[in-house]
């Protein structure tokens, strides 16, 4: 008679801790800036979901609209989280307007909430979305908010990612399924032709000015650079010349003098320019963008 | 004989993963900014109440001195967090003086721990205040600290706060009961009178450059705006004209062209004035504070 | 034959939840800024090694390479963490050359991750260090991050700290024990002769513009300053007069006028220099670092 009871009480004592499902993250990502209160709103929301949630930022500081820089920081991190892990991310210039709010799956198990404006072009690429669903804001919206048009971000985006990152909701009560593909903003890929390698700068390294490209690892390959090559480089705007000059392709910063020039392959290990302790950037005034061009090839 | 022992253990079982409390929140809000180690310091000093403390930001990045701000942002905030929420603000102009250190508890179940110099004077207003307690420094204060006659926010604030949201004191044990008042800094409030709105602009929206006011749901109402509507709007600064233009009061953003003024609610639902992707307050030198006066009227 | 087993629940019940060992902090610093993604791809890989860990900054705003400047945060805020605390710092502008990555152990039981370049000059001071160990990159580094060359912010310290504060390593493993030493920067120490006080300015309270100076309690004890003594105040920039000036030694801002300066003991107990309401740096026009010299005499 009190076997089953003692059996009954160590299978609970033994399984109770580990019914406590993996936490996963929830990281948010907007152009809100951090010197007013709509970020700690968000939080509140989600904390107000479940007070066990982890809850990190990516970045706040997305200039305001850019969603192409948005796209760009998902890309840049997002691998290193572990899978199950929601990432929130409002660059919204079209709130209001017909732009859909979803909430997008990774085959490597990563959520991304957010409104379907381009945010997502380069996840799409580096990460397989293996389904996207439109958020249904009758079910998935703080509730009281239904009468705020313009604060998305905490009333959707923020109360549906953290009830999905605590598990309150899985992923099939986002919404409806739409399929897998989302909007993307169409720009320049990596080439290697004639010698010459292709590419375009997708972002700044902006604290120290160093200037990125999307030139991966296999189209720079191409070119076989060994470290110590000479390479000469063409960096233009609009097609016109912005940058010429030589440099060395180099393993790492210190292995040219201070204030000099090198190639390198970033922490994403994309082809990438640098002045040793100064600012490529701003000495030679390179931007990034969708219509920032480079020619690299040996010399 | 072995009844009992079962039953103790199987209510033991049971409750002891009751018995841990709801975690509550600890958010901080300071004029510090991020650049040195004073806020790393706080939260250093509430991790070592309890390692088990959440501990979030509001924002550190008030105006120096700016009590009216951290007023602003404890008001945007404070409701989207939920009760038993415990709020340090340092924001301390007089540090040293005879200002009192207190915390303030609502009856909605938040804590705010605050100098009391006028920081609370909007949270009294829309969550009012069920009691106020001066913090007795005798006990309520990091041992080890007392010399120390500057750093407040971290030996008394955030100490204190951190000890009460983590359920180390209750609130009963900050110190001696002072009643429910706290100080107030006097403020134009929003009014309707022969067809005209009038309030004040407490707040830029940083980020956008959005105009917000302090005219609520309900007194814009007595205006009878639809959607669409045209509303003349004029700002004055001390009584001098600043703006006047007619915008449409809108739902969305993207309900005018691009560079367009509207008239909107707010994530607060207050009536607020932007330009779709644009800076109204920099385009039109527009700021913030009780010096500023709005009127709205239908056309 | 049932006693042992319920003794046996019971012990377990009772264990469980103390079995689990205290958290212990990670504290991330680097100069990365907040504006890209570089942080939290470190905070993904060290949730990644434990969902459990507790993760905060103490600044990401150090002036780019600014060593000197994250040996003093470090020395700043440290003490208030307590013992098992395991801070990153992440300013290397030797990236890829010889600088050793180390995990320094100190007699009150906090760690610090960091390449050995300087950063723990101020540290070895003020607390002292039991053991330093070179990071083993064989064994602690991010799996699969071999081929990236200049990232060791996240593949390296990111990764070693959290493993270290997770438990999932103890310090032995982090690698080869190099003795108690680390690398030292040169700075003018605070001294006492012939009535006057001498020190550097080794940080501005960048928020306010206070002028904070190394001279420690016990030095200016020897000058024999009592609150409303006058003080007469020499700075200099390379030997160059920059400032001189007589100011009241006072226990609180609020003892000056506004506008006002006053000599005061900042909350690291340290003479410093600040205008009541205003910035004392800007106002002089005075900065930090080693060049800078500050003389104190009693009026």
């Amino acid at each position: 008679m009190k076997l089953p009871y003692l059996l009954l009480l160590l299978i609970c004592t033994c399984i109770a801790p580990q019914s406590k499902a993996q936490p996963r993250a929830l990281v948010l990502q907007t152009d809100f800036g951090l010197k007013d209160g709509a970020v700690s709103a968000m939080k509140g929301v989600a904390f107000g979901v479940s007070p066990e949630l982890k809850i990190f930022d990516l970045t706040h500081e997305i200039p305001a609209y850019n969603i192409w820089e948005a796209a760009y920081r998902l890309q840049q991190t997002a691998a290193y989280w572990p899978a199950g892990t929601v990432f929130v991310s409002v660059i919204d210039p079209g709130v209001g307007s017909a732009r859909k709010s979803v909430v997008a799956q990774t085959r490597s198990g990563h959520y991304f909430v957010t409104p379907d404006n381009g945010t997502l072009t380069l996840i799409a690429e580096s990460m397989s979305i293996s389904a996207v669903r439109e958020i249904d804001e009758q079910v998935n919206r703080l509730p009281g908010s239904s009468r705020s048009y313009t604060f998305h971000g905490r009333d959707v985006y923020a109360y549906t990612g953290a009830r999905l990152a605590a598990g309150v909701i899985p992923f099939d009560s986002v919404g409806p399924l739409l399929g897998t593909s989302v909007v993307r903003i169409p720009y320049q890929r990596a080439t290697f032709r004639n010698g010459t390698v292709k590419g375009n700068i997708p972002i700044l390294d902006v604290q120290y000015g160093n200037v990125w490209t999307n030139i991966d690892e296999r189209t720079l390959a191409q070119l076989r650079p060994g470290f110590g090559d000479q390479l000469q480089v063409r960096i233009l705007h609009h097609n016109r010349l912005v940058y010429e000059g030589t440099m060395p392709y180099a393993a790492t910063f210190a292995s040219v003098p201070e204030g000099r020039p090198l190639a390198y392959q970033n922490s994403l290990m994309n082809l990438s320019f640098a002045l040793n302790m100064g600012s490529f950037a701003e000495k030679f005034r390179v931007s990034s963008g969708p219509e920032w061009t480079v020619e690299v090839r040996k010399k």
